[in-house]
């Protein structure tokens, strides 16, 4: 292909824009009003609007997108994440446009994404599911039944349910006639259908997903894990690669089920296999992203393999250039996501202008951005600035580079996840590596982060009125100039 | 230790303290008078005003860097590159005083600080050293005899001179009496002395250097070559790791031969041995750096060590944690040195303000620089404003990562050295890896550049007067908007 569109805004319509850029691909951008001014509209070789800032009526409109392609020439269509990136439908256009999509088949897509579909197929390749009963129960007995073959704790669940409505885990075989009797009852009243699934709780899940690629011609590799455990939730807010606690044996075994779940739906470009991870090391398939994850740089720092490069030589044709066995682990990776959100009021969005921008810089560092200083962050879209990236020879470098990586970071103008970023990465029980998706509900209080705020603004204040004024100070007085944290304290001056 | 002072100024002074950072050492500053404002002074933990901003009464005053060191209580002086990084006098005098210079002995810089004695070492395990004279020699048989056992082409060079003069290269045996003649004669009268030496003229060199460390144990370790061969009237402008020609044999030769030079001389810390490498794949010892070189960020990469750590874990007597078995090369990694210097005007210093100085990001990037936009570049230091380093799989790709980050890096209100850069990557002789250290002189004319700028001026005025107006034009209209370059083109609006 000599020139693509990005169907996508943002961070990751730059990051495609990159590797294209890299490959001699012309760009095409397309740009909502809202984002006349931003910077994929400023990268791409060619941007055509497609129309106001909602979503519904650019960024996800199939026809406009479709037209833009046409318009400009463009052969093939990256449509990054969100949006219309799984979106079997548009795919379909695309193709009957005679263009080509850089992402799996409609066929794909349709498979993976629908529960019943996916769970069938990945069934066929004997993938390991969450115990429990394949149809809703409502006989007791045969649920009683049923759950000790599982094994406790066990989840009820109403059949007609939903959002979490009539579900209840019950620890003990003892406890669960009551159990089920209160579900039922439930169920019949919330739903006017009494009848429930059982299946096995996993109470300390860690959420591991394997990154796959597969060609035209029936290669299929993966790239190992990525560990998105630590979410707030059910948003993954920060990743990492490979999971602190993989052995060898069970990411071989895990990446096999992988490629098998991609094998099932005859699946070719970037996908995802997402499972859960129980105490006892044992996965359970959850479901399939037919496209680009948000997080795919840390198996990029990883592998070394620019995930991107690889959709599109897909796209065209091309076959995989590497095996399995070419494929090895270096180091460690960690993506923190800097979303306009302030974590000490309960994340609430804080959009706005970016008075102060700067990236932070340096050996294992990595910023994913789609912003300036001096840009406003619209607030029609998802609110993420940034993926910080950091890279190490081991996790602990990995940390120690992130935590420095934060702290160089400069953002004034907006609130953001910087801070919770750093309060996770000291955290002992992130360190430690003994963590699951509970994390945030379990350790984080707002109060982790106010603390240090105010500390810092006492330090401030004990130092004088401002930084540069102690500096010129220093430098006249040819004195010492103690000051604690300054390069944070100095995020807020400059 | 738990304290260390950064007796340097700039980048790596940055680079320094972001290790030290990450390992949770805290960090001293020094700074002259015309480094108030600097970076690297708002990064340190302290920063410590040492004198006006000429050189010598600041940055090499090893007195009032030891005196910052002790009113400080920092334990550790990390003396970065230049200033008094190779400083015998200096070491010793931070030992007296009872700290610890992060760095090798004394003796060790002296030994490789001295033309001879640094031969004379390298001899001891028999390093390949330019077949020549050992002697400066008069007669004129047993120069031709000496000759003819060397090969031609000779280099007699007068062993009184210096800087080229009384130098002359002998392409053929039949050639050499008159040559010598000649070179005797000018000599005489040039130096009252005709004596000369006589060595192999390395018509096509390499200049192939290979990075060590080593510990206060007798443990060293080479961590592969750098390929320094792109230099500009002997200074290296663009380095890169591995080498496009050393083959794996000559690899672990040139390697061994490091660890040698390196032994040699007791050598602990982190050092480089620089080899000139001819035609024939023969390499000769030239010297041995005792300090962090300005490209080590290029084995950091394919590496994956953090030099800096090392050089501070060996300077607190820990035993390197690696073999040399634990070493491997993963892919390619290349620097170019972005100077405050007009290429299409002779490469003249065009210091001053950082009007735009936006800094490209993404996959395989990394930007180690000392200045923010707005900032002012010095007249009295180093015009060196950035090492811009790509990383990728293969060399092919870290050469496209390079020419991508060169077209976004921003920068106005200063003539750079990144569009010299991108004619290296672009030219055919770096591309196909056959080059030698005349590439430069052989290949680069300022018109290469100016060509380019007044394509883009015109493309600029065909488009119209403003990018932003056109955009606006394009958002307002729904219309194509066909702009070619325009990043590029960007970097001068912005």
């Amino acid at each position: 292909m000599e020139k693509i569109l990005i169907a996508n805004r943002g961070e990751i319509a730059l990051r495609v824009m990159r590797s294209a850029r890299e490959m001699g691909i012309k760009t095409v951008a397309v740009f909502s009003e809202a984002d006349r001014n931003a910077l994929h509209v400023r990268y791409a070789d060619e941007a055509i609007c497609i129309g106001p800032a909602p979503s519904a009526q650019s960024y996800l409109s199939g026809e406009k997108i479709i037209e833009a392609c046409l318009k400009t020439g463009a052969e093939g269509i990256h449509p990054g994440y969100g949006f219309l990136s799984e979106n079997a439908a548009f795919a379909r256009q695309v193709k009957a446009a005679g263009l080509i999509l850089i992402g799996p088949s409609p066929e794909a897509m349709e498979i993976m994404g629908n529960k019943l579909s996916a769970k069938a197929a990945a069934l066929t390749y004997n993938i390991p599911m969450v115990p429990g009963t394949e149809e809703a129960v409502t006989d007791i007995d045969v649920a009683q039944n049923r759950a000790i073959e599982i094994g406790f704790p066990i989840l009820i669940k109403a059949a007609a349910g939903g959002g979490g409505k009539g579900m209840r885990i019950v620890e003990k075989a003892s406890d669960f006639i009551e159990q089920m009797d209160l579900a039922v009852s439930e169920a019949t009243s919330a739903f006017g259908d009494g009848s429930v699934f059982i299946e096995r709780y996993v109470s300390s899940p860690r959420h591991i997903e394997i990154q796959i690629l597969g060609d035209n011609y029936g290669n299929i590799v993966h790239l190992f894990e990525r560990d998105c455990s630590v979410q707030r939730r059910h948003q993954k807010v920060i990743e990492e690669a490979p999971s602190s606690i993989l052995t060898e044996e069970l990411r071989q075994k895990m990446g096999e089920s992988a490629v098998n779940a991609a094998r099932a739906c005859n699946y070719t470009g970037a996908g995802t296999v997402e499972f859960i991870l129980d105490e006892n090391l044992d996965f359970f398939f959850l479901e399939m992203n037919t496209r680009l994850q948000v997080e795919h740089p840390v198996t990029e720092m990883i592998t070394g393999i620019d995930l991107v490069k690889e959709q599109i030589r897909i796209a065209c044709g091309e076959p995989l250039s590497f095996t399995q066995d070419d494929l090895k682990i270096k180091g460690h990776a960690i993506e923190v996501r800097v979303y306009a959100e302030d974590p000490a009021n309960n994340f609430l969005p804080d959009i706005g202008n970016l008075q102060t921008y700067i990236t932070p810089k340096g050996p294992g560092i990595r910023v994913d951005d789609g912003f300036e200083q001096g840009m406003d962050i619209p607030i029609y879209y998802d609110p993420m600035i940034a993926k910080l990236v950091s890279y190490g020879k081991d996790r602990t470098e990995a940390i120690e580079r992130m935590i420095r990586a934060i702290d160089e970071y400069q953002i004034t103008g907006i609130q953001t996840t910087l801070a919770f970023g750093k309060f996770v990465m000291q955290h002992e029980a992130f360190v430690s590596g003994n963590f699951d998706t509970h994390f945030v509900g379990k350790y984080f209080l707002p109060e982790h982060l106010t603390k240090d705020d105010e500390e810092e603004a006492m330090i401030a204040a004990l130092i004088g009125s401002s930084f540069m004024e102690s500096k010129n100070n220093v430098a006249k007085g040819n004195e010492v100039n103690q000051v604690h944290s300054q390069w944070k304290k100095n995020r807020k001056e400059y």
